[in-house]
């Protein structure tokens, strides 16, 4: 059975429902970058989102949705990422309990900020153990309801809400540039950006180890990869959603890619310019439209920076220039 | 002779100067900081300010405030540090020819970024040479204004538009904690502050190795030190200004002290959770506060993220956990 296929109406409703829950992340500029561009860019910081991505704005949504009985009983998610935490937090504000799978080897770090949150943390080996089979064994048990990271009408339109908040600040903008993982952010934001400026054209970029979505959106099938190898974990998603692949196809210009070495330059021009840490997934679209894998000149583009939750440890390495 | 004080008019007249050059930043919150005090505490992000502080503020009002026929010839500046940045990036926005005055041993991305703005360096050595006499010879013979990074009415007027922006957004607030080192920012925040939110109570926090401020503060006499040996680089300042000390003694609380170790931290926290790069003298106040230097506890407090400037080699060897 297939879902509806969300739509501006449901980008409107979350925008609705996250109302003084989610932050109004600053829209940033800076004139270094659109020197280097020749294009004035507009940077949605995502990364100052509460739970450090954008994220919040999907799970909120997704579980604020649900019909007040079935909420009650609680929900379930299975990342070990920044969805992972957006259920915990989402979940604490709302008062519901949430069990969140990760693998028995999830940094600590992690666990403990979910925890942090007080959801439930319920361990798997990820090399013996099926972690969705396991997943839905607990909500089925349990009466949980699972919320998946992006395949999902009401996480795709909470996603959409950052576009909306851009594109009101800024005005029309000619393009935006947004990172794609499993799709529910480009989605969410085509929709919004669709509807909210007319002829934008909207470019989503993957990382060059993990180009399941420019295979998908040039073959018009949802291709699927091995697990990616690259630095941008919040984008090693093997394939794209039922939901969110045809909105894509329908909404968005095209798909690009970029190295981690553009990734990590890029992370050292958000720390070194603009003030800003930024993980590595976030820094996807920046570096499309930095190295040129986007022609903006001339144009207003609205750039999403996603989230910023990277080990502070492994930050530093990162953004040290090489010695 | 003495100048004026600068009043509170002076603050709105640089406030209208600024309109559409200077950013209004962002005011960010945490709601983890806020969990940590027991307080509401509103950040006011200046490390995204244009050129990477809130100098720039100073910077621009006091050039622009000055007669065509002189600010035409030029200005002059001596620093290795932001105000030298602020100088350089005003001047070329107004048009203006500078001339900043830096040691012939600083850091060479210092020096380029200052030419990058177009402003013309003047090396000198810092063992053999005077640099006030030099910068005083040059600005004489060539009619030069000289800018000095504090104790100006127009650079602490301009530096007090960051308060009146905080306020204007956040509403009255119970409290202000700012930076300190010459003065200029605490005085022209105290003016703003005490205008738009009487009775508020409003503390200045310098670094443990160079309480001249504090002792000043106390004495009711300007104390001179040596050198400091901190961190906080932008707060290595060795006496308060003529201007600066009367308006601080006039109306601000007290004055508190933190240490460099604290200031690391505070680094890590902005860092690993609000996502921000601050310079470590532009985590003096924020260190107060998470230490609990000043008592915040059920109160509304505004807290100034000075800058973001600092050197990112520097910078990842800092935030980095001891191994």
């Amino acid at each position: 059975m297939q879902a509806a296929l969300p739509t501006f109406a449901d980008v409107a409703d979350a925008a609705h429902r996250l109302q003084g829950v989610a932050h109004r992340t600053p829209v940033l500029t800076s004139r270094t970058a659109d020197a280097m561009t020749g294009a004035a860019l507009f940077f949605k910081a995502e990364n100052l989102q509460r739970g450090g991505a954008f994220k919040f704005r999907g799970a909120y949504n997704a579980i604020s949705a649900l019909p007040e009985a079935v909420r009650a009983r609680g929900v379930l998610a299975f990342s070990s990422g920044n969805h992972a935490q957006a259920i915990a937090l989402a979940s604490r504000l709302l008062g519901v309990p949430a069990v969140i799978v990760m693998p028995e080897d999830a940094p600590a770090v992690k666990v403990e900020a979910t925890r942090g949150y007080g959801a439930e943390v319920v361990s798997y080996d990820r090399y013996s153990q099926d972690r969705e089979a396991l997943g839905r064994e607990i909500a089925g048990a349990r009466g949980l309801t699972l919320i998946p990271p992006y395949d999902h009408p009401e996480v795709i339109a909470g996603q959409g809400t950052l576009a909306l908040e851009l594109i009101d600040e800024t005005g029309p903008l000619d393009m935006l540039v947004a990172c794609l993982g499993g799709g529910g952010q480009l989605a969410g934001c085509a929709l919004a950006a669709a509807e909210r400026s007319p002829g934008i054209q909207i470019y989503g970029v993957e990382p060059e180890a993990g180009d399941d979505g420019r295979r998908s959106f040039h073959s018009g099938q949802i291709v699927r990869i091995p697990v990616p190898r690259t630095i941008a974990d919040g984008a090693q998603t093997t394939y794209l959603g039922n939901l969110t692949f045809p909105v894509i196809r329908q909404r968005v210009t095209d798909i690009v890619t970029v190295s981690d070495a553009e990734l990590v330059e890029t992370m050292r021009f958000f720390a070194a310019r603009m003030k800003l840490v930024v993980e590595p997934t976030g820094c996807l679209a920046a570096a499309a439209v930095l190295h040129g894998r986007v022609d903006v000149r001339g144009k207003r583009v609205g750039v999403v920076i996603s989230g910023g939750n990277v080990d502070i440890t492994a930050y530093a390495r990162l953004v040290a220039p090489a010695a």
